[in-house]
């Protein structure tokens, strides 16, 4: 990747277990504004992901992958050294619920202490997938409940088998 | 139940591990606005509740089986599923700190886009009422304290003699 | 107007100054689930509305008039005084932000301590309109904005007049 | 000014009545982010600023003049239309208390529906900074109390002699 | 007033207009907790407020004037001024809703900017006061409602024939 | 310990896991206010945290323990029963952000009506520290960050080496 001297590269980082409609949105945005956006998958097996990093990264690249200035990677340990090894200055996040905010800003805070030339910027989903969250779509899913409008058709689909299999 | 045509069915959805004085107030608002109120304990073992869900099930019914238009159920799977089956229009639920407001919200705006005709309305506890939670609740009874002003005086007898005879 | 005995009587309040594609929708799903609903507007004139009470009654007939069990009324003085009076035990309120919630909630305690009997319920909005405030609308419309996605086209003639008549 | 194909022009607007050291934080920030920032001074007399537009206006030139690709200019209207004009699809806030930010969610939904290409981005100002505000800043000068920390020095200088001519 | 050295006065500010339940519950119990308090009317005419500050001031002496270490005084200018004036190391507030939280948390910033010796504490009324404020008060009394449970009884008799007297 | 007559004890209850600069802070500024102040560790193994209670009251004395009046002890059980046991009239919260503050309320309110004659005084941290929380410090030390600027030296050095040979 050789980027232009003075691009400005943006990271969305996430867990994106999976991709939401929210995350798109929130991706489409980012695009429009920065020279290049890496969406970054975080690879953190711990937390019992329902879907593998490798899945996670597949996901996002069949339904973004034909945005011309986003590229899908995956990494471990700290954000802010990910950022840096990746020449970005700016971290992308979304905001929803004034509780999600307040977490938010103090993961900003923390991050500018730790890199103080990476500048988190605050994006906003559209509302009707302002409440869209990858917790609240498994759940839903797991009850046999309709996603349809809530994730990519694609990540619907796996979903359904996933979650189908993994309860046979 | 032959209900009355038109006569609209509320639903009061809840883990109720155990029913606290705030919900037993919530659930005599919500009697006084609706032909008929349902209160669902949502069965859900993987959360390792502290009583099964017949239990919860029988403790409900000692404390407000005496309220002529209160049924209490129990579900599994999707709300609005179980909603619709029992042909119920609202889902009453109880605000009272502001982060409870925001999952509320969210909750609700999902639930409305999976069952649009179900409307979900929040009532208030009254102040006294506001703050009890049922984590808390057994958290104090777990180390003792006297959780007499926050449960029924047959909650408070169960909860002893099961925390007691958890640890014994 | 005869009411069914028992029969729940709501009051949705407000300024109504001029009404929002956000009222509009609340006062749909409140006249779903109580057996009747009065839309009050606060006769106000120290605030120095836009529109007289008068003219607020009539846009809002205007617009609700088809809805069978919906009635636009005015009112002075306690809300609470009023609902006595028409007999309502409910008050209707809509929540949007955190901040209108907390007002909202020290409102309908402070209603709730002068009469016990009524109970506020709240209800919310579509995503689409949540945002939207009859403020907004008419500082989007003093300065020249297509402010037709967020009233009644009615409505939105009418405030198109009277702020290009009122700086004429 | 004849600005780069696809260069990305921002606004950051406010009263600046007058700048603050948070203000000035923020425009650092998104400085480096966007390839030309404008600081919008919003004209609006109505609200009695202490300080003229073409004053504020002033003030900000003597403090960010040095900033390459910052330009300070002076809107009416509606923000979204002056953005428009100016060839911007950034709109830059700041976000400090919750209640700001509601507000600020609230601005930033209709900003969208009127104008959908146009995105509001959200920054942090420092800690140290975060709690500043305009209003806070006229009230300490106005009481004798020591703005030093607060505003630009050569702001503190003007807010001094325009407090103590005001009041003599 | 002959204070042990070391002794912690202790600064609780406000309008009062007129002293509520609310304030008095704060007023016990700061008193409980610092050796001396000081329950400072801030006189601020600006505000139009309904009783001039001579006359909360003695509102507030009928109210607080048994409790031995509670003095009644009046401030004009910043507050953190007049404490240091009086000797005091704490301001202590009341916290309600949580915008009302965040806007004292920034005067609280603020304060300790101007005087780092000075520390806000912050205490919590009882449930049952916590949503009291003059403002509501005056408009219920204003309104003919019942402001007998809000505040004390001495208050509620002058603010009726103020009310009274103000619009006859 | 013998306790001067109506000297006023506070306790300042966590896990401190490890302590942070922004409990540090809050120690300070809490033994300023009180006669007395005791650091009261939370002895709560089924949370599995990173040091031992005995480990976390040891650090604690190496970093607080030069302040006279402040004391480090370890509790089990409800707080309010430890509070009463030595004789404390105040618990001392940090409010940070407003997810914590509600939280905050909540335990306090309940502390409250288990000993009503007990205290929750809110102070808060100083800018610089109000984002700093142990879990955060322990999760940027997992990754290698540098958490010089959050904890203590003495910290730092001991959590380097658990999480190093936590890992090896």
């Amino acid at each position: 990747m050789s980027s232009v001297p003075n691009a400005v590269i943006a990271i969305y980082p996430g867990s994106f277990d999976p991709i939401t409609n929210g995350h798109l949105d929130l991706i489409e945005r980012g695009a429009r504004l920065f020279d290049r956006l890496v969406v970054a998958v975080l690879h953190n097996e711990v937390k019992l992901p329902l879907f593998t990093a490798p899945e996670r990264v597949e996901m996002l690249r069949e339904v973004v992958g034909s945005i011309g200035n986003v590229e899908v990677d995956c990494f471990e340990g700290l954000l802010v050294h990910y950022a840096v090894q990746r020449g970005a200055r700016v971290i992308i996040r979304g905001i929803r619920a004034v509780s999600d905010y307040e977490y938010e800003l103090q993961m900003a805070l923390m991050n500018r202490r730790l890199e103080k030339e990476i500048e988190t910027v605050f994006l906003m989903a559209s509302e009707a997938n302002s409440f869209v969250s990858s917790r609240m779509v498994k759940e839903v899913a797991r009850f046999g409940g309709d996603i349809g409008g809530f994730v990519p058709s694609s990540v619907a689909r796996r979903l359904h088998s996933r979650i189908t299999g993994a309860e046979s």
